[in-house]
């Protein structure tokens, strides 16, 4: 599977396109960052981050967008802009029909390190040496988005096997209460 | 003057259109709600946002848009959905090309009835009396979105006059540098 993986923000938005599947060296496709300028009005950067987001969309073609889940724990400010900037990167992928999944930044950091309090150094070894990259991507934001379709690939396969395990049980459960009702 | 208020919402995003120019009887273009549904997916819902605000914007033709400024002392989840639906809207009317204003909750309330902190009947009970209504605009997000057009509208002048002012000075400035360095 394909994945681009969005890490929101409208200073720099890291976006990052990953291929592989569970279990097998993964092949990083492409790597950067979409920036918009602090001082433009809102409207504007959020209109540059469609226009970034759309080309990595046309240029590589993803099964799939991961973005991370968007907390307000964080400096106030920042977050608005991190939802908003994220609102965006979900509309480009849905208007495609292309599914969207939000991963938290623990969930991330867990999945490429194994820890859900590791730092940025650490994902960033981590998504180097799992994309046998020759050093590790820059800024963070590039990174990150790389862990997050990493993160998206290696989860898939769990969530997809709870997929099938809830089909399973509401066929089961259907076929079972067909059965009383017979 | 015809603006778009936009009361951003992921469930009810409320919309109305106002024309009109400061000091002057004021009319109701249109008012409504854009809903989504709870349970679908987020990025579905920024979809279908996305297609009730162009409707919008395609039969009135604003010349401005505003919309309501979030901020993130409220609950959590309601401001994260807040946001991104706020980012659709500004992003589908600068697309366009059409300006977009912020304001505060305070600031439209303190525009239609006086005070910052009115509640919701009686900023209903002023856009009713305002536009020259039957009977307050349902559900509470359409009166919002109509108090944010008239907001607009009427802070416009104030605004102009500001940027006059902000322009006047500069072209002096520079007047006053060409003419020492001459």
């Amino acid at each position: 599977m394909r994945v681009l993986g969005v890490d929101p923000g409208l200073t720099r938005c890291g976006v990052g396109v990953v291929e592989g599947v569970a279990g097998r060296p993964l092949t990083m496709r492409g790597v950067g960052v979409v920036r918009t300028p602090p001082d433009a009005e809102l409207g504007l950067r959020l209109v540059a981050i469609e226009q970034g987001i759309e080309q990595w969309l046309d240029e590589h073609r993803p099964e799939f967008v991961a973005v991370e889940r968007v907390f307000s724990q964080h400096n106030v400010r920042t977050v608005m802009g991190t939802a908003q900037a994220s609102a965006v990167a979900m509309l480009c992928a849905s208007r495609r029909g292309i599914p969207v999944a939000l991963h938290t930044p623990s969930e991330v950091k867990a999945a490429v390190t194994g820890s859900g309090r590791a730092d940025k150094a650490q994902v960033g070894a981590m998504v180097t040496r799992l994309l046998r990259l020759d050093a590790p991507p820059r800024p963070a934001d590039a990174a990150d988005a790389l862990a997050l379709a990493i993160c998206h690939i290696w989860r898939a396969p769990a969530q997809n096997r709870l997929q099938q395990a809830v089909a399973l049980h509401s066929a089961k459960a259907t076929h079972a209460s067909k059965g009383r009702t017979a």
